[in-house]
């Protein structure tokens, strides 16, 4: 369990422990959590994650902490929106079964814009369909067969979160919810939708943190993975 | 705004100051709240209640609160699952349009029933539906033309209470939610799916107290009161 | 329920998928909440809007976010205070009963502005009184008469949230109360006054989302909608 | 600062310090909390009481703890229903300003009686009205003249813990207003009422803790006492 | 109850119908909140207010507001700390007993000026004392003299909120306990310090809303008023 | 949508509409949820369903729930436990990959064997390791092989919830987190589990309802379906 | 890190992974955790620990589970008040500084025995001071010395909590915080305490888990622990 | 307990009542938190600080506290990212046991430093390890032998807070454990790590308030101390 033979030059020592052997683990890339940090500490890391060659996502990244880790890696990519920068920028050729993201309402774009890019860049081939909520539910049943070719959908939604239970009684794939931080009030910035979405009474659903699309499209990249992978 | 001529018996006097003269004020029946009183004082209540003839509801009624009653009130009824007395048992002649009550599940039957019961004592039309969870929408799809027909509809559900969003896009009517405290966990007693209606993305749907189907078959019927009514 | 022979334009594709059959469906106008979304999505919604003319409302919005609508809809109008923009600006004309808006102190006017744009967009007559707050009994009960003169009734008030319940026990028509996030300390952003009215002790009060004027004012005009209307 | 010359018997150390100069440092009677506490636990302390010759009250006792109280000091008096013990059974003399008790509902009785009772054992003329809520207003203002007789006033209510404001505005005496654990649901066990109270619109009111009658009788007790007490 | 001969001019209509029987009803000040309300609709008040010459407070002003209010009524004054503004700026004849006011912390005075200027503005000789947090008990056992001359205590703290129940253990005047937002983390925005209160285990507390220095002032003036008011 | 030819006895008309497509739709058993149901109830559901031929499970079952099933469905097997009676007894022939489950403690034994025994139900081999948790690494970091055999994991946990981070930061299989109520005081009756697992630092982790080891079970079986389900 | 030779008999398999060198490892007894398990389950816990011969506690034991274990280890001792179990009974030699345990209130002294009964188990000298509360300040400083002589000190302290505070600022040795969940209403099952402590204006202080008497006295235990161990 | 002969200048007088016996009283420097005082408050603490040369901490200070801080006490030393002045900055020589301080990720840096500080101040050879969260094991693990070394640790943690049960696990040290902020959703500002940490699973960890580096560093420090120290 060493570090192996690579020493983390003087910048680095007292930011960050890189955990380069983790894609060796886990098969997936690393991620660098951006928020807390100060981009000259996340310049530091991308300069370490540059000399080593380890495929990278830095996710809840500012335009600042973009810039900095674009100075240190001209060849990532920033995607404002789901404020996820990847490096390289170019995901791996898919594989596995398809992810499907779906994203209740308007509003739950950025969330469900940062499962997609997620999904992609661990190598699964990865769909988005926008502004589906439940009180238009032709939107949704009009769906169908898409929903029911996709090996795992992630259902992203705010206020009161009820997609996913619509979702999982359709479908036999596993859906992973995403509570957005959308709504007001009573919304709880995300408290109602991850409640309801705990308390679904469809079987099938699992839950991840509100607005962690992250984590959402790991998970579902995890599930579609191919059957080979452990 | 004197309280008139009749004088309570001893037995009434520092348990409860009767306001006779609501049915007249508001149009509806008298109602007692059972829970957190004595059987003792509830049978005393209902006494005076026999003595005044005002049309009565007793709510959150255990047995012994019904035995209470009974005794006092003999040709009242007591529906058990609801926990509702009603003096006199026979609701008046329906007026006004017809109240639709939904419980997503089995399990919220109690609260569905009180409601169904309190729109009939307060002179309404009202019909019950059972086990229409969003699960499977199949079921509530199939009663869209019940669900149109009808000038106020009730949701009664536990859980993620998805229901009154689904239902709410469907019609035009509107929708009284009541969340159930059906469920365990993250449900916490009802809370879950009281969020979840407070934030529901479809308008025209509002929430009364948890368990509370006597106050959403009260409000219902005042939506479904006919138009001479004030 | 395809969605029709319109085709949404380029710009459209990927940010909503409008519901351009709501009106049809529910009777009402269609409603676009702006918030999270940004003011170049809410445009594009708005040139959609005007191409299909379907009568819109668009709710929580700032001002960048007016400034977008009327570039695309130059006769909507923008009620700043209650962040509300109606297309076409002059409502229809009014049917059905009366909807009274209570503000209980100055500070709610913006929920109660929005409750009352609202009902009057969706066809009612809808009138406003501020300033009725409980800690001054005479000013709610010297307007006995407006209050029993009307078919449905918005409550808005922040801090205690009394009012609701001492107005639903003086008039039968159905309340519809209205939570606002006004007050400091304890009032906890809305839950102080959205829990008062959620155990109101008087029956014929129901409840929306914090600072939701927009679903109080659809609830109460569905309420009060001609008796012909489902 | 020392105990004195007094010594605790076997019995008593290592169950309770008794603060039995807390009489004299106060001006009030001491008590003794029996939650938590043993029925034998509470017999000691009583007989350490006895022993001193400390006016004292019992609070939230059981009648198991009325019954080992009664056998140290037999004339003692447990009123079952305010779950309260006092000793010597007859209260002082009455000094200072009335203090009166409301209660909102007949459910709220047993905290407004253990109020009532610790005001009186205090040296306070106390009175107590019963079921005046604000649903049904004509029945608090039809007690406006009792009202503004008073020195002090508590109020005790549950469900919307509306009643205080209502009072508040009515006279120019402090409030004590004590939430009770009546009602249900979103009341969330005496929640609701306490965040009504500490956010009331009417200032000169001040809050104690949910069912805390005791607290409210002896804050009031204070308020309504004599010039010439400190 | 009517609102007499005065006329409110256009410019107040629909923003407050101002209770200006209120100071005769109740015997102190009219206090108008200004948070939530525009500068503007402020002056407008203030000019209404300096009509009909009712002594009057101004809570929860920034500067914002008091510039509109000093332009209707230039002899106001406001304290910027407390953001409080008073009209007339100078306070009545103090008459009753003293009310003391202590704050925990430096942190604390904001809160605890608001409420000596209050309780002034009300008619009481008002003290302050800073800084006297239980981690340095000498602190407040320094002070026991001038605890005890008081007729009504006012206790602000925030973080533990532990001052009260310390001070109320050591004198016979009520506590009147007003929690402040001072603290972070699991201070949770000052219900940390107001559950604290809620709970103190020596009776003579009573609580009011987190940062409610108003209401802590008028509560203890009410309680220190002289014997013959109401 | 219709229910097809089969039409339900009176006993079952009102009780609940069975959804006995579901298990066509989804592919996976029907579930009753019993709670909240009463026996009787639940004994006419399960008649219906032996009529039917379903293969059914009936979840959260009492032993009284388990006697009245077993009245109507003989051949079904209840698992105290798990509070899981499935019928047939028999889980179909095993496909897919294999479903781990881990079980922190001893005390989350009853959610880990009902999530254990829905995965079987579902068509998994599925496995059981208790006791592992976090406080003695050598446990879990002894199973390391069979961890990253599994396809898909569970990890019921109550407590501090904190197994979930630390496996899957060892497998590159998903993990369903399932938090129990395990625990006391701050634990919240499973709340401080659920928050740690939706927190998880390390990505690829899921969240069910509290003690939800049935729809971990189910979602798990979902994820290790062979590859040609769809 | 393999269990070593000793091979767990049957009857264990499927119930507990002991941890039986964390003895070993941590340098204090095993504990185990009673709560959620059955009697038939400790029982047989008991075994193996009597077959190795680990000195051991269980934790939150009821009667019936102390039964379980006295039949395993009839040599151990169960102390009900703490609901402690010790196998063996006698504690071993104390050595390092002295633990001194505060209860505030007889109510807290089932919590405060569990920590002074741990605290000498893990091998320190141990005094309990019962009732000490701070609305009688005298009782603690008439203590002092007492305090200051103490390497660690416990406070168990339910309802205001304050305790802790006041303690902290008198001595220097560091004291660990145990709210308890006694009181009631606003106390939320310990919360309030919980709060309070974790509040402190006083440095030195932290806090365990609510009613964790087990938790306090073992990280007093280790704080006291001589200079020589780790 | 006068405050000695030092009389407090004008300045000072109103604004803080200085403990400065507390040092002596304690045996630790005096600190004051900035967080709520106005720069200007703050520097003229200092100034008072400077005059009677008592060792100081200024805790939670922005820049332009510091900047009040070094205008009065030149030989102050800010620590920006800690938010710490110290005075002196030098700390005491170093005595009794190590303090290690664990940050999980680099986010937790500043609290890490804010402790790291403190304990160095209150005389403590204080280390700092960072990025060691157990979503890659390896990394504490590898640190076993620094982590037996310690007197006493600190682990800070935000999100899933799971890193203290896992340390407290391997070392026989007590643990101190902060939680932070870290995080977003459903961390609800460093709730969630306060829950995990609270309800560990290993025995030997205590807490203080989210974000608290001031009070970990100093409990760590009091616990590290000489044996000769009280």
């Amino acid at each position: 369990m060493a570090d192996g033979a690579w020493e983390p030059g003087e910048a680095l020592r007292g930011i960050a422990e890189l955990d380069l052997e983790r894609g060796h683990r886990r098969g997936y890339p690393e991620a660098v959590y951006c928020e807390g940090k100060t981009p000259e500490q996340v310049g530091v890391i991308a300069a370490a994650v540059g000399d080593r060659g380890v495929r990278t996502l830095f996710t809840r990244a500012t335009s600042a902490h973009a810039k900095a880790v674009l100075a240190a890696l001209p060849d990532a990519e920033y995607a404002a929106t789901a404020r996820l920068l990847a490096w390289p920028a170019e995901p791996p050729e898919p594989t596995g079964g398809t992810v499907l993201v779906l994203a209740a309402g308007t509003s739950d774009l950025p969330v469900a814009e940062e499962a997609l890019l997620t999904a992609r860049h661990l190598g699964r081939r990865a769909e988005l369909v926008v502004d589906v909520g439940v009180a238009g539910l032709h939107r949704v049943l009009g769906r169908l067969e898409q929903l029911r070719a996709a090996r795992a959908i992630i259902v992203a939604a705010g206020m009161d979160g009820a997609l996913p239970s619509v979702v999982a009684g359709l479908v036999s794939a596993p859906v992973v919810a995403v509570p957005t931080s959308v709504g007001y009030g009573a919304a709880f910035e995300g408290l109602a939708p991850l409640l309801t979405m705990l308390n679904s009474c469809a079987p099938g659903v699992a839950v991840v943190n509100i607005d962690n699309g992250y984590g959402a499209g790991h998970m579902a990249a995890q599930i579609a993975a191919p059957a080979t992978s452990p």
